[in-house]
């Protein structure tokens, strides 16, 4: 494989989290290392700032900046949720690249971003123009396929169960078997954040808090949701409840669907902790009733994050580069699981089409029979991804996190029609 | 003043705190100084534990759980919301401390256990029987009088600010001049905890978010609000409201008056991130509005709590037992603030009276012209407060807490009628 010599750009797309900065960390801490890349630079809000040509000299940026990435929340490029629609905004993209002589694309984000990379790859191919496409997995959601898991759920998981403990603490001191507190956790289509509350019990403890786990894989059944509540406050003084968003009833529709919602005129998800608070409130006499939305805060909150984590999200971003400079293209990052008893973790590549056109459900046979708590297989799963706590600095008494300088590299196109 | 021989008790009352169980260890570690103390007991879920004489020995506890009671939130001897009621009641408790010879009362709690406390206090006076009952404040609410603040306060407006933070970090990456985020956090009739939001803001960056915060110390302006958030929009691309559940309109109605809160059968606050967000939402078209309701984990996250209030918390129990053994009673402990530059922390005495029959308000000249936003007297209070994190070990990757082992105190007396 010859060697490539050109510019690196690296972007971030989609839903933010606690460590997706970190990947971009691990790409300018690798790219670095190799003489074949000239300049680094970052597209500013994913694929909207290729397209009007908003791109940052990442090298510009102090190297107490780029360290401080590793443990700040966001996106620290900025994000988009655009999609690249017509081919002129295909066409578009490749002329930036080709102007700023572009050899390595680095894409940090979810199913659609991998997509989106993946054709932006097929279209370089089909115009003869070498670049070389690598795809990093973000999400909190954890549900990309092939890649073991994905860098951002293990901190949203390790924000939620220790959320959890703490709740915990405080019901337990509050309860004469007439509390219930519902925390309702982020997870639309796959339960895996609300699964990771479970993380929150000691082991041999299946009746510590979550007491119940309403996933969206089990369809909401008010009956024994109710009698499970009822068993838990005469056996534990309180229940404490991790409800996923898109908990759905046995019609498939989801349990979020009051008027409320409804009245804000865009059908966002996340009612379904008020949802059951009516239902609970409704059916259980003289029962207290208590909900909390950590809602974004889930996603962000780095000071809460898990290292293994973190590193991994840095690990991915240097992967991604250390393939590409071996000619790997059209490719995402995966994270593999060593086979040893000890939990490592190693780095694979899978095609980017592959990424973009599935989805990683939960594994129905990690819960348990109960349809409300996890089983081993899933602890085991788990566990391993929020060890170690990410360390914040902290000024005056609040976490401080990267500012980038963003000094812009000089534009060489005209404006973006239309 | 005759050395007074004894037994302690110790219970705690109202809504639980990050640091209400580190009073509790600062209680126990200067009892052991003292040789007057005979026993050190607890009362389980505050007066409703004295009334059915539901007593634990505090200093059979191990030395490590009592230490990690300085990081675990919740109450860890329970806490209950019951008001003596009866005479007979007031008799019952005065029956339990004689026949356990409890001669120190601690008592931790809010106005109402400070009024509590009272009571007992001069029932025991009239009796003739010898007892020494001195308050330790406690509350998020950081209402009570006399004491410059209370512990628990500072540890949740360090949560809410580091929340801010992280939040900003996902939004600032998000946002395209559409997107505005609300938090609502606690606060019924004073805005303490919000204001505690803008510690979240650098040193001179009065643009940095929370872009507004909304106090129950300012009657809700529709008009004003959607300008100011338009303005915000426009400047930053995105809006970060921090917005306390109390907040009201201009008729003097909770902004939370939404049909579904009523649904809930019981006048429970918290709605008025919804109820705003459902404002915006119809006057903002376009513009995607999000709620994060941290709700209870604001009062129980240790994980981000102030290592100053802990240490305040714990000092103002060791307070409590110095000056009963001085022969102070009927009083409880306040926090003042030093005089010199750099903060300093001591303690005094205010009567239970006193305490229990008025609450502190956020001044208003505290509070910038604007309405939204807090001026350099409140940052002068407040940033003192939150100095320094609290420090909690992990165990598998979640925060580890204190389990006491509750041994409990022989039953001397017969069951409580009724």
């Amino acid at each position: 494989m010859a060697e490539l010599v050109g510019n690196v750009l690296v972007g971030q797309s989609g839903g933010p989290t606690s460590v997706i900065n970190a990947s971009v960390a691990g790409i300018i801490n690798e790219a670095l290392n190799h003489e074949c890349i000239e300049e680094i630079y970052g597209a500013l809000n994913g694929v909207l700032g290729i397209l009007q040509e908003d791109l940052i000299d990442l090298a510009a940026e102090s190297q107490q900046q780029i360290r401080a990435l590793r443990h700040t929340p966001g996106a620290a490029l900025g994000t988009c949720r655009y999609k690249l629609k017509s081919q002129a905004d295909f066409d578009r993209v490749l002329d930036v690249f080709k102007a700023h002589n572009i050899r390595y694309f680095f894409y940090i984000g979810g199913n659609d971003s991998q997509d989106t990379a993946d054709k932006i790859s097929k279209l370089a191919q089909q115009q003869g123009y070498e670049l070389r496409v690598i795809g990093v997995p973000k999400t909190i959601d954890n549900d990309l396929p092939i890649t073991d898991h994905t860098p951002g759920y293990a901190s949203a998981a390790k924000y939620v169960a220790t959320s959890v403990r703490e709740v915990a603490c405080d019901n337990e001191a509050m309860g004469q078997g007439d509390l219930v507190s519902i925390i309702e956790v982020m997870g639309r289509s796959a339960g895996w954040i609300a699964a990771g509350a479970a993380l929150a019990k000691r082991k041999d403890h299946p009746h510590d808090p979550p007491h119940l786990i309403l996933l969206p894989e089990i369809a909401f059944n008010q009956e024994k949701v109710l009698e499970d509540v009822r068993r838990v406050l005469k056996r534990e003084k309180y229940c404490l409840i991790v409800v996923a968003e898109g908990l759905i009833d046995q019609d498939g529709n989801y349990l979020a669907a009051n008027a409320q919602t409804d009245a804000f005129g865009h059908a966002q998800l996340g009612g379904a902790g008020d949802a059951l608070a009516e239902i609970l409130g409704q059916n259980l006499p003289g029962v207290k009733v208590r909900v909390a939305k950590p809602g974004i805060l889930q996603r962000c909150a780095a000071h809460a994050g898990s290292k293994t984590d973190a590193d991994e999200a840095f690990l991915a971003g240097e992967a991604a580069v250390e393939a590409a400079i071996r000619g790997e293209t059209d490719k995402m990052v995966t994270l593999l699981r060593g086979d040893g008893e000890q939990y490592t973790t190693e780095t694979g590549l899978a095609p980017l089409s592959e990424v973009a056109n599935s989805v990683k459900k939960l594994p129905r046979e990690w819960i348990n029979e109960d349809g409300v708590s996890m089983n081993f297989q899933f602890l085991r799963y788990a566990q391993p991804l929020i060890q170690g706590e990410t360390v914040v600095p902290h000024d005056n008494g609040v976490p401080v996190f990267a500012r980038l300088e963003k000094v812009r590299v000089e534009k060489l196109l005209p404006a973006r029609e239309g």
